[in-house]
């Protein structure tokens, strides 16, 4: 089984990205470090005569990791209440990616391609951190792909993740759940 | 009274674009175009020993219509659910500003500075909209901006928020609120 | 075509009411007045042995109007936040409805009934009135009925609703739009 | 410290009361039945010239259990997405509640009245239970109450809840929190 972890955060010392190592521990993955690559915002061309036009950047590296998971996991800071800008930016490119003649099979593999969603932020995260999750499922909705969990914990400077009781249990019941479906004995 | 909207579309034709002319017909304002200037992912560097650096962008253009508006619009094609990546970077870049030693003043002068919010999507806007409307309010919250109102059109095609019979009458109710608050009789 | 009403205010005078009249201005349509009709909350035997029960209320009114109907209009104070009890009972109600030997035809006949949500609060309904727009969301989508559209005006003391411009416009514009579907040249 | 369940099923054999159960297991706690004690809807007569009549039914109960609790619980099913109309009615009363004159004192104890949600739903709870976490956030906002946690189930059939994994742990640690802060060692 295939898995590939985004991770959307803007600092080291990611709280989000240490979320997703738990729900990760020692299952083999790749990890996409969205401030390490190039992704550019996108130039919405749907409606222009000569279309989408080939973007000079590393969004080919997502839609790769896409075409080749089983699972992907978005792990993301809750930014102002919602994924962080460079996360979007990568969402926002789907619109070219389903409809890049480069890739006819990604549109149908998404369908396929489970979703996990992992999200920390500062300020009640439980609470105002919920629009977001809806914004999640009408994506994975819209994409026809299976949105199997997530989980929200809390955490503002670097490390504190590691506090929250709740997020850390879920992680723990995720990865197991996810060694189970791995590894079955 | 000053007037900023910030435009937050990928495209030419845009219909949030459109939307905000509406509002803001016969009224003095300046519009930023945030697909024509540059802005950067903010580098979260809240916690780093050094605090945040300086980021050669355009991005003070945006402080500076923050401290001279006394009315911002937020107009924005609702992509994937929510605000526009480019939009969503001015925004997570906020959190840089507002501790920025060069505008002391931004954070209070926030305080006074109204949001209107206008937004246009494909996919039932009115619905699949709500989410990011309600991140708004926690966004316009957090900062203590006052939140006046906000329209969700429906359009996908270039110019087929004309066909909104609602949010065009929505836009032109508060075109006339607008002039009828900027010169009083 | 054939418009039924349910108002769920717990009031004369009720704010809801009056923007439904707006909107059903010069229409014919029946009203049914949830506060003078009795309905029981539900008592959900799905899982007991021999099922639900008949309940002696008045809920097969609900049903009939149901039944009857083209188009069904919910109008509801937002009542901390979202619907009245009232009107939340006779929903949970129609978990037992649409298994109600009774009625076989109903759970098929309301994919074809127009849902219309009219709802008035007195505390920022139009960002706290949002989660149970998305409610009603839900609901319709369960049950397969087209929800058009709803409007949300803000009004607190008998006929406040009046003073809410916004309001008033979509429910001139909503009536306008039955009219023409009801009476076309 | 006292601890107040209100159990607002519908059923016997209830997920949510279960749900309840779990997280109160070994702490001496009251239990309200909501289906077993009468509770009127509200009449809404805030706005009459005599101001709301005392009613004839058992909500004094639910006053007392506000008066006298440190913390109370509400343990909803998620009916069509929301709290169970017996709940809401509940909820709704509150507005005659901090408006009753023999209990002066109840708005202020509220302030300090903690709350806990327990949920249990059996379509997508963790999506579609969203909005209603939300307007609980909302309504202990207006009534100041600080909302400490909540927990959203899975289940539909009685006992299912018990194959939650993941809401049976929650439960587990927020009862071992609550049991560390009235046992202290």
């Amino acid at each position: 089984m295939n898995i590939t972890a985004f991770i959307g955060s803007s600092r080291a010392d990611s709280n989000s990205e240490q979320l997703a190592d738990y729900v990760l521990e020692d299952i083999r993955h790749q990890k996409i470090d969205l401030k390490k690559i190039a992704i550019e915002p996108i130039n919405d061309l749907r409606h222009d005569d000569n279309g989408f036009q080939l973007v000079d950047d590393d969004y080919d590296q997502i839609i790769h990791a896409f075409l080749t998971s089983d699972i992907v996991v978005f792990a993301t800071p809750i930014y102002w209440y919602s994924m962080s800008g460079i996360m979007k930016n990568m969402i926002d490119r789907l619109s070219q990616a389903i409809r890049d003649e480069r890739f006819p099979q990604l549109k149908e593999k998404l369908q396929t391609t489970e979703a996990i969603v992992l999200a920390v932020g500062g300020d009640e995260p439980y609470i105002k951190g919920l629009p977001m999750i809806q914004q999640f499922q009408y994506i994975f909705d819209f994409l026809k792909m299976p949105f199997s969990s997530y989980i929200i914990g809390e955490g503002n400077k670097p490390g504190e993740i590691a506090h929250d009781e709740q997020a850390l249990m879920q992680a723990s019941i995720l990865n197991k759940q996810l060694k189970a479906r791995i590894y079955p004995i």
